[in-house]
């Protein structure tokens, strides 16, 4: 037997948002992996990075990563979309570890799904204009139709828990009313903050539509990765170590966090 | 054989102090136990503790504690006298990994170095009026006889990189004249910074005379301390991963820290 102790197995998930949407990735990971540690980072002080040009988004997810190394990391989700698209082949390129975005998940689940080939998107406004999801898509399958549709108010729904306001629901019936027409049988939930309303999306679209969330795809991707590749952490009693970093106040964000994650978080301030 | 992977030898050790002074500490774990990753907390931002009551600096070195065990540290160095007097029992009570503090390694080194029973402090003014070591010396020894002298310009001499100009000369010869005519055979360089003005200090105080480093004595202690409890990290490749946190701004901390260090030092500021 090779004495070599290997440590990799036991490194932490680095993941990185804008914000807090990526908490529902980490939410999943507590589900779908319960004894891997996280190290979170939320960008706090710069989001949205919807509105920046991409090479300096690129910028901050390499500078946010470059963090991420120092806590002994061994998978880089890059839980933003905007990060995701404004650099994913280049983060691959500059780790030796695996990275994982927010988009690609999502999509093979879908592609997978869809028994009639017509899928809806949904995202905010920079997400659906980008066209991210309908490249990445027509990468898989240049047969399935697509139908995506901005919906700027959800992200603001969520965070100010509103979910379950009547207003929630009109506004949501009224997104996604094009998309119950063009009878999608598959729906990508094309924003790490959906996964906190999919009990409404449902009610709106119906018990008989795939629901496809970019988190749990994530975690299930991570989750074969680490088997693959050997990673999976072993279930011995090394007790998990859950770390949160923001570059903004830790306040709002430790507020918003125990709402998404339904318990206590202490997040650190970071300044790089 | 136990299949559990034992991975408390790969963790890093966690080293605080209120400022710069403790990276001579790091110096010492680079050169005696280099295969050791480093977890380094300047407490900037709110230094000096010196003029600080002991409770408040308790908290702050709790705070600290705290952050550096995000960091999966199987030892924590209090590499600062004002926190090691404000507490040290108390953080070992609240800690399930061994504490070394900066005082007691250089002590017992003292104590077991001197032939003739005289042993001369160096310290801050802070430091030597608390009269820490001499209660930590006269615990170990009570027929030994201390002199101790405050001297508060030796920081700044160090930090301001004026160790070779001809004042800190004379002012180094003046501090030290009185344990010289006292004939003590040991001094303990009971600050942190004085490490990296041994040269002077042994011009001043000649050859025969044992110069006690805490830095050095205390990564002595921890390698020890390594040894007998099966917690040194085995020389397999895996990277060390040494991280720096400052509580204020990084730019000074990383300028004085190459200059300690004799390598580029990258911080990270972070806010509680």
């Amino acid at each position: 037997m090779n004495n070599e102790t290997n440590i990799e197995p036991y490194k932490a998930v680095g993941i990185l948002d804008s914000g807090v949407g990526g908490l529902t990735v980490v939410r999943e990971f507590f589900h779908q992996l319960p004894y891997e540690s996280i190290v979170y980072f939320g960008d706090t002080a710069r989001m949205p990075y919807g509105p920046r040009q991409h090479d300096e988004v690129r910028r901050f997810a390499l500078e946010i990563i470059e963090f991420l190394q120092t806590q002994e990391v061994k998978l880089v989700v890059v839980a933003c979309n905007s990060a995701t698209a404004a650099g994913l082949p280049y983060y691959r390129e500059q780790l030796d570890i695996p990275v994982i975005g927010v988009i690609e998940p999502g999509v093979r689940a879908a592609v997978e799904a869809t028994q009639n080939g017509r899928i809806g998107v949904i995202g905010t406004t920079g997400t659906i204009s980008s066209g991210a999801y309908e490249r990445d898509i027509r990468k898989l399958d240049t047969s399935v139709q697509i139908f995506s549709v901005a919906c700027p108010l959800l992200v603001l729904i969520v965070e100010n828990n509103l979910v379950k306001t009547p207003e929630a629901l009109r506004v949501t019936e009224e997104y996604l009313s094009p998309l119950k027409e063009e009878e999608v049988d598959t729906v990508i939930l094309g924003c790490t903050h959906y996964p906190l309303m999919t009990d409404l999306i449902r009610e709106v679209m119906g018990d008989k539509v795939n629901l496809i969330s970019s988190a749990e795809e994530i975690a299930r991707e991570a989750k074969e990765i680490f088997t693959f590749e050997g990673l999976l952490r072993p279930l011995n009693p090394v007790k998990v170590n859950h770390r949160f970093f923001v570059s903004g106040k830790p306040s709002i964000f430790e507020e918003i966090g125990q709402r998404f994650l339904g318990k206590p978080v202490k997040a650190y301030q970071v300044i790089f």
